[in-house]
C-alpha cells in the first residue's frame, strides 16, 4: 500500500474538503495536525513552501509525519486533492460522477461557489464588509438556483460528489461562526444573517441542502466544531 | 454521434485552450465565431448568460449554431472544457495523464500559471502596470522551475497534456502582442520585454518550451495571428 500522509488543521475549511474525500473513499492515511498559529519549521522546508494546509504526502518510505521524506510527492491545494483522492481509489466512492457532463457540471458548481460564497464568507468573517450579508445571500441563492436547474438530490447528481464535498466545509463553518457572532462583523450581524435566512422561505432550499449534507457519514466523522470555535476565539479574541 | 458546437472567438486565449483540446482528440464539431465587439442578442439569452466565450453546446438536436436548442447542455469555462473534452474522447489523446499523480501535477501547474502569468499578462497588456514586466518574468521563471523539477519533455510529462494546452494560448499571445508593442504599456516596453528575455540565458528554457509547444499540430491548426492582431488594433487603436 502506498503511504498517504495528510497535513491538515481541524478548523481549516480547505483541509476539511480533503478529509471528507478521504473518508468517502475509506482511505487509510496518517493525519498530522499543523498548528497554524505555531508552524513547525520543517513544514515549509520539507512539505509545502507556501506553508499552507492541506498538503498530501504521497508514497515514499513509511516515515513519521514530522520527519517527511524527500521520497514522497507533496501535493497541496484542496481542489486538486479533492479530485486526486477519488482518482486514486476508483470505484470506492461516488465523488467523481461517471458521466463526464455531470462531472463538468460539478466543476462549474465548485467554480461558481469559489467565486461567490467563499469570498463573501471571507469578506464578512475577516473584514466585516458592509456588503457581506448581501453577497452571502446572493451566493446562497446561486446554490439554490443551480440545484433547482439540475433537479437532483445533491448539487448536480443524486449521488454525493466533489461538488458537495467542496462546499460543505464552508457552509458548516458559516453556520457556527456567524451563528455565534464570531469574526470582525459587529454582533449581531452574523447571528441575524443566519436566523433571518433560516426563517425566510426563500432560503429554505439552501438550509435543507445543508441538512442533507450534514447527514453524510464522511461529514460526521470529520466535523470538529470545538476545534473551530477554539480557533475562532483565539483569532477574534472576543 | 452527439453533436458538439463550440462558441468561440479566434483572438480569445481561453477559447483557444478548447480549440487545441478539440484538435488533439480529433473531435468533429461546429465552430461558431461570436464577435465580442458586437454580440448577437441570442447568445446571452440562449447560450451563456455571462456572454463569454468559450461555451460548448453538447447534445440535443442538430440545429444551426445561431439557433441554439434548449435541448443541448451549455458548458462554459475554458478549464472545465479542457478537462471535459478528453474525458468525452477517452484514449484519443494524451491530454489527461493516466497516472493520477501526474494529472494532479498538471492541475497544479495550471493553477500556478493562472495565478501568475495570466494576471501579469492582463496587468501589462490592458493596464500597462509598472510592475507588469517583473511579474511576467517571475511567472516565466516559475514555469522554468516547475519543468526543471519534473524533468520531462513537456510541462509535467513526456506527453502533451492539459497543462501545456492551458498555457500555450497565453504564451503565444504574449509573444505577438508584447512583441508588436500592442496594449496599454507605452512602447517599447512590450517589445523590450520579449527581446530581453529571449536574449537572457536565464529565460532560454522558457522560450525553448514555447518553441516545442508551437510544433504541436493542434496549435498550428488553431493559430490565427492575423485575427489576434486585427482585434488588438481595434482594441488599442494604436
Ligand atoms: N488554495 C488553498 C488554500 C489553503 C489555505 O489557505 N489554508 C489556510 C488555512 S484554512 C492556511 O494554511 N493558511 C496558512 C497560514 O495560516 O499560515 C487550498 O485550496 O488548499
Ligand atoms: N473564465 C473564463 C473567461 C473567458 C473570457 O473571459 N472570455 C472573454 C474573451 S477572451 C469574453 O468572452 N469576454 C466577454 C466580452 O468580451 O464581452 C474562461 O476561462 O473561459
Amino acid at each position: 500500500m502506498t503511504q498517504l500522509t495528510l497535513y491538515t488543521f481541524r478548523a481549516c475549511p480547505y483541509a476539511h474538503r480533503v478529509e471528507i474525500a478521504l473518508a468517502e473513499v475509506g482511505a487509510e492515511f496518517k493525519r498530522f495536525e499543523i498548528d497554524l498559529a505555531n508552524k513547525p519549521e520543517w513544514y515549509a522546508l520539507k512539505v509545502n513552501p507556501a506553508g499552507k494546509v492541506p498538503t498530501l504526502a504521497y508514497g515514499g518510505p513509511d516515515v513519521p509525519p514530522d520527519e517527511p521524506s524527500p521520497g514522497s510527492v507533496k501535493i497541496p491545494e484542496s481542489l486538486v486533492l479533492l479530485q486526486l483522492i477519488p482518482e486514486l481509489f476508483p470505484h470506492a466512492s461516488t465523488l467523481i460522477p461517471s458521466d463526464p457532463i455531470v462531472l463538468a457540471q460539478a466543476r462549474l458548481f465548485i467554480e461558481s461557489f469559489s467565486n461567490t460564497f467563499v469570498p463573501a464568507y471571507i469578506a464578512l468573517l475577516f473584514r466585516g464588509d458592509a456588503d457581506g450579508e448581501d453577497r452571502l445571500k446572493a451566493a446562497m441563492d446561486s446554490v439554490i438556483q443551480t440545484r433547482r436547474e439540475h433537479g437532483k438530490r445533491y448539487a448536480v447528481s443524486n449521488e454525493f460528489t466533489i461538488a458537495d464535498a467542496a462546499v460543505l466545509p464552508f457552509i458548516a463553518r458559516a453556520e457556527v461562526l456567524f451563528g455565534g457572532d464570531f469574526g470582525n462583523a459587529e454582533a449581531p450581524r452574523g447571528s441575524r444573517l443566519i436566523a433571518e435566512t433560516k426563517a425566510d422561505p426563500k432560503y429554505q432550499p439552501f438550509w435543507e441542502y445543508f441538512e442533507l449534507l450534514k447527514e453524510r457519514e464522511s461529514f460526521k466523522a470529520t466535523w470538529w466544531p470545538d476545534a473551530i470555535l477554539e480557533t475562532a476565539r483565539r483569532m477574534f479574541a472576543k
